[in-house]
């Protein structure tokens, strides 16, 4: 039988047997995460995420996930899929949840509910290129989570919300890079 | 009967006729994109998009969409749905490939396919919180496009992507809040 600890539905032992044996070897910290992206038409484009590399292997995911874009009506599209700046917030929101949820568990915060409002503004004259005195993403994003646990927990999960990748990213920028050639 | 004119499936009056609109009135450029997040358990958290602000109104899209995320067991999740960071990836891709395909459209490019394999690298050992030397997002993200179009049209092309919304806020980044109170 197990005797593994969970807090907040997380393995916190396998967590913790993760973070020991990254520890112990530096290589095994590197990942690389990979999807396909086709193009239908209009705002229609469709992603398909089949594997990704964790722990010096290549790791299918249980089944492929497929997921699509669109732009609204609003925006000449037909509304199958939210747009891309909705799934860029979106992206956001999971990413800051589940760093709290983890991080609070291998931390023995116990977190009961949890549930957050995003929003973000885009002044559309920079997409359209109609001006380029705004810039063409986000001005801003905001996350305003609403967390039942421990009041005195919450300056630490504050703290902790620090560490997601994706607040990283959205926060600091990175390199992105863009190659385009012929089919 | 319409007279619009269509290229790369996208309807370039309604868009023509949207840039004018703005133009006339840069209030109407002005966007808001929201959502609401509800975590479920472990790394399994579901964002639900109901609207959006465009043009000086709240606009329903056809359908609320619900979208999942999960971390793959490797990561002590239940693999239920693609992680934020293959998200944020996703989002990346969807943005570039919707701004190649409308601005095309808008300049008389003809595309007949589009399709991108992205790609990046995280150092988990940031996540984790091992040390601090890694950042926590990805240290790159690349993407490769092949597209099937006129050889004259990729310069133009690789210029069109700087105009994409997310490719803006994942190579600088923006202004991202974070907010905890108590449920």
């Amino acid at each position: 039988m197990s005797e593994d600890q969970f807090l907040n539905g997380v393995n916190v032992t396998a967590v913790s047997n993760l973070i020991e044996q990254i520890k112990a070897d530096p290589e095994l910290g590197k990942s690389r995460w990979h999807l396909t992206n086709k193009w239908i038409t209009c705002g229609q484009n469709l992603s398909r995420i089949e594997s990704f590399f964790v722990a010096n292997k290549e790791i299918p995911h249980k089944e492929p996930f497929e997921l699509k874009a669109d732009e609204p009506a609003a925006l000449a599209g037909d509304d199958t899929g939210p747009n891309p700046v909705e799934h860029l917030l979106n992206a956001l929101g999971y990413c800051l949840t589940t760093t709290l949820v983890y991080h609070a568990a291998a931390r023995g915060i116990k977190i009961d509910e949890l549930e957050a409002e995003l929003e973000g503004d885009i002044d559309l004259r920079g997409f359209l290129g109609i001006t380029n005195e705004v810039r063409r993403g986000y001005q801003n994003m905001s996350v305003k989570f609403k967390v039942k646990t421990d009041e005195e927990n919450l300056d630490r999960l504050r703290a902790l919300s620090r560490l997601s990748p994706v607040f990283d990213v959205t926060s600091n920028g990175t390199n992105v890079t863009v190659e385009i050639e012929r089919k």
